[in-house]
């Protein structure tokens, strides 16, 4: 049996809606990633009896628990009271803990307010957990059947003391047997169009298929038990990619590559020594951006008005070069057409047709007509990723 | 007393961290925005054991309790079949639901499943709760203490649920007195800044003041009970606009208006009867793409390689105007250049400067430097938001 692992998250923000708890999320995957499953998640707010009857009842149930927020250095941050209060664990001073939070405030050159003070009272018997990246310290101690970790609820705080000081305490305590996982990610197909393509594939026992669909890539995921060898692992995995077919843009988990479609279309552009600029309409400036720090994107040109860039689309790529210092005729340029939008995209609720050209070296090589749907900003984010996803089909059909 | 309210998530991807649950917090945001706060979110994963624990733990403790999730066609989905056995309340066959859910296939020309034959077993005495957009009824019933309601846990379907048959019966059921909510946004100051400019001011009793820190927006929030006065709130509300300046570019909840700083934007050209074109470096797309929709954007020019901007920032203007059919010389014309990037801004891990300067029919009239700091990405949403800002006091500043 593995142990009853469980996410305990304080904050009134959370529990009023304010704020969405990514940090639940976060350290469910780290912890499922070093294989131990977590069972439950709860979230109360700034409230002192819902946080001891919380913390009463998880120490009954769970046998470790990993606790985020409230350790903060106002009256709203409850989570050392109700833990002395809970465990019976009176508050002690800590005054290697009162040491780092003054030095933490003597690098800033600021005076430490009297308020942080209270950051250095931990529970009686609890460890410190060090916190080098903010003020407040985080302890874990044990209480009844349960393990606890208390720590910050900024997010890169959190993240930071759990890496340093709670994985490596959960990797002695426990023997973590991680299940493999391996990630298919695919563009242009929905979550059912996959499920239907993979219906005729015979799972073997063990072995689970899990999805997560995203804005820019949907990932079919195969978790295989520990034990399984890595060969069997890529023989059936290969057998999934086959059946999905040329939507697949990247397999995680195998070779040890990975990224993203647009780091998968620099590998191919790289490869073909060349450079990359935009003509884009509807994906109004989001494709450029989201090859941000990417060297081989030379230039976008956002013409929303589409009726320049249909008027002007044969010239577009020397016109491009022109202005913008940009690849010149030696790369390739893609310009995006929206045929339905007529002057204002943003008009239309319906699906809208666009047009994706590719201009290999001054010439129009690659054409392809898609329909993308939804609200605005789903359709602008579809015009961008199928554009890179054409670039990428279109680049894989050039043998030069 | 307030009635005690609860939320219920119900799945194995969330509980493993594969998804946020943003469910509950878009939940929670409307049971506090009508007056219910609630208490307290719990998730479990596929586990009957732990969803019937949990239901039975919730009807002792909860008065309301919206559950999400696990009403599905397949094994995975156990929610109905918890409320069976936790409760005792043996699953039905609801034709009605039955007919919707047939109704829903024949619609889309599709063969309805076996499988989903499931979601039409509802628990004896349960409420349905009819779904128009989707297969899965949802329902509600008492038990113990507690009313719970079972929406989809697929966002779309889970919120129409929400608004047409969980939100009037809250709202005949509990007195709800909501808050009475003024949002303050500002953008260019960080959240302990805003803190220290609001320190002098003497908050009366009973009203709260929250924040919500987004990559766009730093949102003060001040929440004032129901019983508050409307002219009590504008006067107070006005106070501390005045003491936060000119970073504020828009308060919500006093005059119906709303908005972002795009639009803010929008309307001060609107106002002006101009235009727009960029010149984009950091920002790399992500400026025009935040304008989505907004006809008053008549071209960005993304050139990542500034130092080609740089040369040309003089002749930008006309430049832009003649590549994009754009404004011509009866507009704004934004030019950013990146000082420190050098030919690679994804090389500078460390704070860069930005030049913001804009370009009023032709003559570079306001000039701004900022310094930009954080991952790549960060520095390149603050260059799109800085450079929004800059727009918005520039244009503040003109006076025909």
């Amino acid at each position: 049996m593995p142990p009853n692992v469980e996410i305990f998250s304080q904050g009134e923000e959370l529990v009023r809606g304010q704020v969405v708890d990514s940090n639940a999320a976060w350290l469910s995957e780290q912890l499922v990633g070093i294989g131990l499953p977590v069972r439950r998640h709860s979230t109360v707010g700034d409230n002192l009896t819902d946080l001891i009857a919380l913390l009463v009842e998880i120490a009954q149930r769970a046998d470790c628990c990993i606790c985020t927020g409230g350790l903060g250095p106002t009256v709203d941050d409850l989570t050392a009271e109700a833990v002395a209060t809970a465990f019976d664990l009176p508050l002690e001073f800590d005054s290697q803990a009162y040491q780092q939070i003054a030095a933490w405030f003597q690098r800033r050159n600021r005076p430490m307010p009297e308020s942080n003070r209270k950051q250095a009272m931990l529970p009686r018997g609890s460890i410190r957990l060090d916190n080098h990246w903010g003020t407040a310290p985080g302890f874990a101690l044990q209480q009844g059947r349960c393990w606890f970790a208390f720590v910050p609820g900024v997010p890169y705080e959190m993240r930071q003391l759990f890496r340093e000081s709670i994985l490596p305490r959960l990797q002695s305590r426990y023997q973590c047997q991680p299940e493999k996982q391996v990630v298919i990610k695919t563009v242009g197909i929905g979550e059912s169009d996959i499920q239907q393509r993979l219906a005729d594939i015979d799972f073997p026992e063990g072995i689970q298929l899990g999805f997560r669909a995203g804005s820019d890539e949907i990932q079919t995921k195969l978790l295989f038990p520990a034990a399984c060898p890595d060969a069997e692992i890529e023989i059936f995995t290969r057998k999934v990619v086959q059946q999905l077919g040329d939507v697949v843009f990247l397999v995680e988990g195998l070779t040890g590559e990975t990224g993203t479609l647009v780091t998968v279309v620099g590998d191919l552009l790289r490869q073909r020594g060349k450079n990359l600029a935009l003509f884009e309409t509807l994906s109004h400036g989001l494709l450029a951006s989201k090859c941000l720090g990417q060297d081989w994107l030379k230039a976008s040109l956002v013409a929303p008005g589409q009726e320049f860039v249909r008027q002007n689309a044969g010239q577009a790529a020397e016109r491009l070069a022109s202005v913008s210092g940009g690849p010149g005729r030696a790369g390739y340029v893609l310009v995006q057409l929206c045929q339905d939008c007529g002057q204002d995209p943003a008009d239309v609720k319906s699906a809208v047709t666009l047009e994706n050209i590719l201009f290999v070296d001054g010439e129009a090589r690659y054409r392809q007509q898609i329909r993308v749907s939804g609200t605005l900003k789903r359709k602008q984010n579809q015009a961008a990723i199928r554009a890179l996803d054409f670039i990428r089909r279109s680049l894989l059909q050039e043998t030069d």
